[in-house]
């Protein structure tokens, strides 16, 4: 899928929303423990219950790597049953990885051969031959981190430069642009510092961002589109807690259904007033 | 395992070797094939012919990865097979990970409570809350990524902090160095940059260094030892390709063993030279 191909699901289904299968096997409805593999019968249920109101799900990669071996398997199954509902949503590993080239070779073979993910998150540290053997994928997405929505975001993140002035996230942005065009790199961007989406805008007008942060975290809908839409949307907002464990009883998928048509509802005033679909 | 627990088996191996398994499955000789386990195979013979000869293991996880779920199973019992054939062996999950702080909680667990790993390398990008949920774990490691040794570590790690005038890998240094002492945190430092290792160890005096890039990379051991050694000796040089894949046919141990007695015999006469070891 390239950006418009995203740009048009958005338009058909009114939604931006990224839902976030952090599917913890401790905070799963308990009464799923009967299953053999019960992380798979959760996303199940969340995956028919919110594939309406997403363009995308976002399984992070701790969650089921935290399981062994079994855990990848349940990966897998999920893709699978994903791509089964919906051929045409668009699924990303978050995983943020990164390694010398011929490394990072093998972490983009996990993802897009030996799985079938349609972008994987990856970590800049080590620099471009890290991050460009996941651009060698035909449309496949690389969502390089640029800003993160956590507290540790300070640390590194904002160092400026010497020379050019400019904070590290920024140098992070104006230099790998060049690696690949809107139609398989995007940036993720933390929505608890909305009005730096302001400063990203600036430095990368037409890429898609992905935005964790939104409700559990604290960042805002409204300000994150406020800064960061562009004329193709250009933005995947994504939710996890705030959806997937929005109930602990057996009506947790209906409670996720409900949680995820709100923030659908918001997009789809947002997307219509912001003229990018018909009222 | 603490840092004098690893100079100990420094001392008594004469050894600062670690042998890096990235046992890439298209690059292990040919008659393996047969068997079910190809790379565990490759990874027993590798372990028995090397393990007199080194003081760790780093098995590089994007290798495992890139083969699903199996993949891990390989990965696993790989460990196994190193804690029955040495248990004071010090062993290095070389997986790069680095999330927000309850995310990298499961990400710790699956290489400290899943698996027995002693060590994660860890990416530094996130900043603190990404690091420390690793750091948690009594007698477990965090490698933190400081100054890598492929070509794209120019990107980012050498920008110029404006305040400063510093490089962003010694700001990395100087930040994470409050977050743990010297018996929990290692960092990567490249060989190829050999005489960096002398500015990294004037802000780090006692950590570990693991160090990549001898050998296929072309950094060089005296080189290293001449800038990074420190009185607990302090380093852990990795060689991967030099060693594991020196032949490709049913004699691989043998030249195995032999490339990673050849690195001990230099090491032990470096250790001797500097009066760590008696001679």
């Amino acid at each position: 899928m390239n950006a418009s191909g995203l740009f048009r699901n958005i338009q058909a289904k009114k939604s931006f929303l990224c839902v976030g299968l952090d599917s913890d096997p401790k905070k799963i409805p308990g009464h799923l423990s009967s299953h053999s593999d019960p992380v798979y019968e959760f996303n199940k249920e969340i995956i028919r219950a919110t594939h309406e109101f997403a363009v995308a799900y976002k399984p992070n990669i701790a969650f089921y790597e935290s399981q062994g071996a079994k855990g990848w398997e349940t990966l897998n199954k999920t893709l699978t049953f994903i791509r089964r509902t919906d051929p045409d949503m668009f699924v990303i590993a978050d995983a943020k990885r990164g390694d010398i080239g011929n490394t990072s070779g093998m972490y983009a073979r996990a993802f897009f051969e030996t799985m079938d993910f349609d972008a994987v998150t990856v970590a800049p540290y080590m620099g471009s031959d890290s991050v460009r053997p996941f651009l060698e994928y035909e449309n496949k997405w690389v969502a390089l981190l640029a800003l993160t929505s956590n507290p540790g975001a300070d640390d590194f993140q904002l160092i400026r430069d010497a020379g050019t002035g400019r904070k590290v996230f920024e140098i992070v942005l104006e230099t790998s642009k060049s690696w690949a065009g809107k139609d398989q790199l995007m940036y993720v961007a933390g929505a608890t510092r909305a009005e730096m989406l302001a400063d990203i805008r600036r430095i990368i007008p037409e890429h898609f961002l992905l935005v964790p942060g939104v409700g559990a975290q604290g960042g805002s809908l409204e300000e994150v589109c406020k800064y960061g839409m562009n004329k193709q949307c250009g933005l995947l907002v994504n939710s996890s807690r705030g959806i997937i464990f929005a109930d602990g009883g057996p009506e947790f998928g209906e409670v996720a259904a409900g949680k995820a048509k709100e923030i659908q509802t918001k997009m789809a005033g947002i997307l219509e007033e912001a003229g990018l679909v018909p009222e």
